[in-house]
């Protein structure tokens, strides 16, 4: 059951970081099976436990739901880890600063090493590409479907309006892009205030630092607070 | 005396939040009887309990008002329930990125799908169209009134100089509005120093968003927190 | 003893705000005699209790030090009680947002009714009009008689590079305006940054404003946290 | 053992303030051996006690590791002390707001007293003069060396997309700077947006105030909090 702990701590944790209010959500790949993924049922993400972890299959269903209520957007999840085998884990969120690119076109870039994984630039979901008048959710596969072609190869994509999307080889890379995106999209904007010329990350450097670039001094820390919380809520 | 914890549990959530200071009020229409509202004392809001709920008529006179202090604004409420029966709550506050905008002319828009009940734009009350020379409060009926009548039939409102109000068919909509009314503003800050050419939602998107945008995810576990506080403060 | 836990309660106040970092300082003159003030020794505000509140007289000589080192700019204290006879508190401090202005020329000026003391604008004291190649810092009374000078009949002055002052005619004035100037500094800056034309608040708004803005209700909660919090530390 | 519970002290009270994330570390050299110096092991800094400190040459080799892994960029750390004999102690860090700085060729300087040592402006440590391709980590002796050149006699020197180092003739000033380095580049922002013409403190300013700038009268506060947490987290 560890990796129900790692997803309990996953959704405190971004939600003590200030990424995911009560609307975010975090969801891991079965370990044991690659066409399950589990994400907690409909519930401030500040709450969760261990018991409000739901198994589902990449189309989205819910295997045992025991009356539990899904969120709504899951097809972000089934659908990525449908067309990108290597992911382990997402992260859904309405982070503040990242959300103004999202609207202005401005491309997000790899501005310094600890979210290298920005790479060249971050693509952006536009919803109205696929369905015109929606309200804005990725309620279902089509959705879904649609926002992993945007997202193609990448470790995020925006969501125009709406939020973002990190995915990793792990939780640990999910959740720490999703905190290290937030905090880049800040500095960019500074940058951007500060000066035309910036200075990206090159190419080489991205591709030496990404690999290297796992949280994993972070995780463990952001886990053990987590779960000392979680334990303390249930007093 | 549900509504009466709603109320105490809205005053500390948006004080918590930052959105109101010591000087910000919430009030819901009376359940039992639509020509009757509930507001706290004059008091701090991180420190209002059951019993500081003092009850109005629409006129905004207190009926038992037993030797406590009615917060001198509350016009606004009476005024704004005498104009929309389907408003059930209001919130006034000086959220402070919600501010600038009321005083430089700048239309708060939708920009992203939890703010969506701004819509096209929101209105902004500028005192010195009806008197000349105030405190920026709004003391009385008159001034009341003329704010309720620029309100119209929007969620929120603006008020140059001074902070802005929202409302809602229940408490969790006029309580959330204001915490993503405040995240808004700063977003769209961020994105008109980003660039030009801001990507609204449009129309059809408001439409779809708005009845669905309720808070209700949210809205319980600020409760359950706030509720905790107020229990533990009488220690 | 009553001013001397309301000092108390002004140190942890303005440290619980980030108004103050470890080397701002408040002080009260005394009610009993207004030739002396009272201001604590040299320590982090958020330790401050009563036992370390000293006297001074006008001239800044601590009348009974008991070993205890006096803060090196209490000069500023001492000089604006000279020069102002109805004021009975002052706050000095390096508020983070107002120091951008002190070193741009740019005026500060009411923006909303929190903030109505800075009237048509606050004056900057530029201690090189004075005396040249000084460490900032007012270590004597001919430095603190100058800026008694520039703050005129101010609420608020700042200091080039260095700070701000604020006055009241009690110390729930001058603590809520070092409050709420730390905020209007921030709205200045937002409000400039979208949009070239403001709307200040007009004279005779301000005229109105300015009395009745007290800062009253908000007073008794910072003093009651604070003190108890200084209470908890004793444990 | 005092200087131990300093470096505890240190990283946690530079965790508390933002200035570090999971992923900064601080040193002092021993006083007891010049060539010496302490830093802690691998381990997120707010986490860190005194056994989880570890002693170095100043080739940054390990002297007794007993399993404990060391930080890769120590080499930071030890071709300081090698270049900076009068230095006692060195931080490393991401602070947030000055990385904007280091991608933009915007030079920081002195803009108000508690930063006064940043002076007529800061070096930029740019890794690709010396190497290309790394992932912008300072993992070897070569590197360090060509940091420790591009700090020169400064007390502080941004690392281009990566964060900034401090330095100090004791932990105090180290910290501090560390501290009031990232105020102070929150500041110069939003100077540079208020207006263009700054005044910066003068060459004669830096040199009165650099002396005297040692931030004693928050350090014992930091420290003493610090260390109460240390304590209470072994419980």
């Amino acid at each position: 059951m560890e990796h129900f702990e790692d997803l309990v701590a996953a959704y405190r944790t971004l939600a003590e970081h200030g990424v995911i209010d009560a609307y975010g959500h975090v969801s891991v790949r079965s370990p044991s099976n690659p066409k399950r993924y589990f994400i907690a049922r409909s519930l401030a993400p500040e709450k969760v436990q261990v018991e409000d972890i739901m198994e589902y299959d990449l189309d989205s269903t819910p295997l045992d739901a025991k009356g539990r209520d899904s969120v709504s957007e899951r097809f972000i999840h089934g659908e990525i880890y449908k067309a990108r085998p290597e992911v382990m884990s997402v992260v859904h969120n309405h982070s503040p600063s990242v959300i103004p690119f999202s609207v202005t076109g401005v491309t997000m870039k790899a501005l310094w090493h600890m979210a290298s994984f920005i790479g060249d630039g971050l693509p952006n979901f536009e919803i109205r590409d696929v369905r015109k008048g929606t309200d804005l959710l990725v309620r279902d596969a089509e959705l879904g479907a649609a926002l992993a072609r945007v997202l193609g190869g990448s470790a995020a994509t925006l969501m125009r309006g709406h939020g973002s999307v990190t995915v990793g080889e792990n939780i640990a890379r999910s959740v720490g892009r999703s905190i290290y995106l937030e905090l880049s999209a800040r500095m960019q904007m500074q940058a951007m205030l500060l000066g035309k010329d910036i200075t990206w990350m090159d190419a080489a450097e991205v591709k030496a630092n990404m690999p290297v670039q796992d949280y994993k001094r972070a995780w463990p820390l952001w886990r053990e607070k987590a779960l000392a919380k979680a334990k303390a809520d249930r007093r």
